[in-house]
């Protein structure tokens, strides 16, 4: 399972609005003869890559799969009636699959005499790679990731507005790590105006990733011309300052996991609209006392209205710390725990 | 050396100006025979008390200690002639004394006969207990925490002036052990004002710790009549806004370890100054999105003028996550390295 979460986590990025599930094909004799993730949309789903370079020695074998298999005729055949025509006889799934109109995979499996297996993992596939499809099949909406780098004081620029950088070249490129898993990138004109950011996933030699998410600029002023934003492919352009509006425009057009990347008065928005779904805050040992907040405004006035989060992981990477929490009570790790085959 | 090491930080706070040290006694088959802390001022030192201990069964032993034996005669006769009285024949100490008057101890022992070793835990010791005497050693002036409690966002209290609580009960009991070991802390009289602290060190059921810091505030404005802070023992009231004139104060009492406790202006000046020596961040997972700075004005206007730290421990705490760090370059750990035997 450690393998397919491995592909799983490579594919993250290409195959929305599909989930990035990974599969790894064991021989009879335990020993790996094919490993696949989904492909990105009207391509194979993961089963089948896997299946397909295992050939015949799949007969008799185990598929480890991070996602339960899908029993639905849609852009693909089943992926059960692969498995079943392969003669898998033992089936290992991470998680069960959440959406009605694709599970049943389970069942089918059983009635055709393979041993089937729910749990492996769980928790750090929910956690990783189907984090954010896993939501969308929830809540019907987006995953929203807020990554903010600031100090220790909780500035995200000085008093004059320079910001570059806070936090280091590991940090840094973490971010454009993060970015090339994302479908799409949230900005408001304000940190456009201030910081002429270009909003791409690229590699430390400053080369694009061979994905990039569509960049989302929000708010009522114009992005200026000659601004990086202007260069490379579309941006989308959302006059309004209003985060239910902007989640419904990417929610119709099938994106899974959207990062926003500020500013304050943006980031403040989505945090007291309740859309911010996991806060990857990269805090840089370092100390400002005057400039710009990480958040603004958030409808907090008092002690008692503070917004809690669960802490998930912190971590150091190069000089700095990065900590990953989410909106307290557990609520957004579904599948996890509750939906046992 | 980890016993020794034990034993001085739960004497730390208790010793100032002398420095919290520990001393393990072993007898000549390697037993404990003798276990002592440094007592209070004109009390004695830490080898006499474990010597006292172990009698005659120091004979032929070994002595650990946190810190080089004094060549002193002082409040106290030097340790080196009680460690060679009592016919000790190794010693073992993690740091070298960097005091002109007291050194000399290892030239002593060794012209006794006497096998010395030195290191041994060298970087906890001087992390540790005796940190902040270290610390007064070069600079010839208390060693300076700032303690804060904040939020993800950088915010020590909501919009409307309520911060209690931010942070969980275990970080806070946290402070009040640091409290413990402190020598002073200190306040401004605009955190006096708002929030009413009584700046005492308390255990969980809220009874006072033995040892409580001398409480400083700082500020021109009065304390008002009533407040907590005019119960108890006496409160310093300096009525200045200049770090400078506060520590010259502090220096001249003898003070070793001071905590600095806020708030954001008060800290802002001691950064700007270049006194702060330690920065002690309660971070809770939380958000508030307006609402007091942790830190204010530091003489921060541009991102090339950003105060650099260097991060020594990342720690959860309960829910709550602390980041101890110190200014960069690693200037403040005296004696490390540099003072080998």
């Amino acid at each position: 399972m450690r393998r397919a979460l491995a592909v799983s986590a490579a594919a993250h990025g290409r195959t929305s609005p599909n989930p990035a599930v990974g599969c790894v094909i064991l021989d009879a004799g335990g020993r790996v003869v094919g490993v696949g993730a989904t492909a990105p949309p009207g391509g194979p789903h993961a089963e089948r890559v896997a299946l397909a370079e295992a050939g015949e020695r799949a007969h008799g074998g185990t598929a480890v799969v991070t996602l339960e298999p899908c029993d639905h005729h849609g852009r693909t055949a089943p992926c059960v009636d692969a498995l079943i025509g392969a003669g898998i006889a033992v089936v290992h799934a991470a998680l069960a699959d959440p959406n009605p109109v694709a599970a049943g995979g389970r069942e089918r499996l059983r009635a055709a005499g393979v041993a089937t297996r729910l749990g492996v993992l769980a928790d750090e596939v929910a956690r990783g790679p189907l984090r954010g499809w896993l939501h969308r099949q929830r809540t019907g909406r987006p995953h929203v990731t807020w990554k903010v780098a600031g100090t220790l004081d909780g500035r995200v620029a000085a008093a004059d507005g320079t910001s570059r950088w806070i936090t280091g070249p590991e940090a840094r490129a973490e971010v454009h790590d993060l970015r090339r898993r994302m479908d799409a990138i949230i900005a408001g004109t304000g940190t456009v105006l201030a910081d002429d950011p270009a909003l791409t996933a690229r590699r430390p030699d400053g080369s694009l990733h061979e994905h990039q998410p569509l960049r989302v600029v929000v708010g009522h002023r114009d992005v200026p011309p000659g601004s990086r934003l202007t260069g490379g492919d579309a941006v989308l352009h959302l006059r309004t300052r209003d985060p239910g509006e902007v989640m419904d425009v990417l929610t119709g057009r099938d994106l899974v996991d959207v990062l926003l990347e500020g500013g304050p008065t943006l980031a403040g928005a989505f945090v007291a609209a309740g859309l911010v779904d996991r806060v990857l805050l990269h805090l840089a040992p370092a100390l400002l006392g005057a400039g710009p907040h990480a958040l603004g405004a958030a409808g907090v006035g008092t002690i008692a209205d503070i917004v809690r989060l669960d802490v998930d992981e912190v971590r150091r990477v190069g000089a700095d710390v990065v900590i990953d929490a989410r909106p307290a009570a557990g609520q957004d790790v579904p599948g996890v725990g509750g939906s046992v085959w």
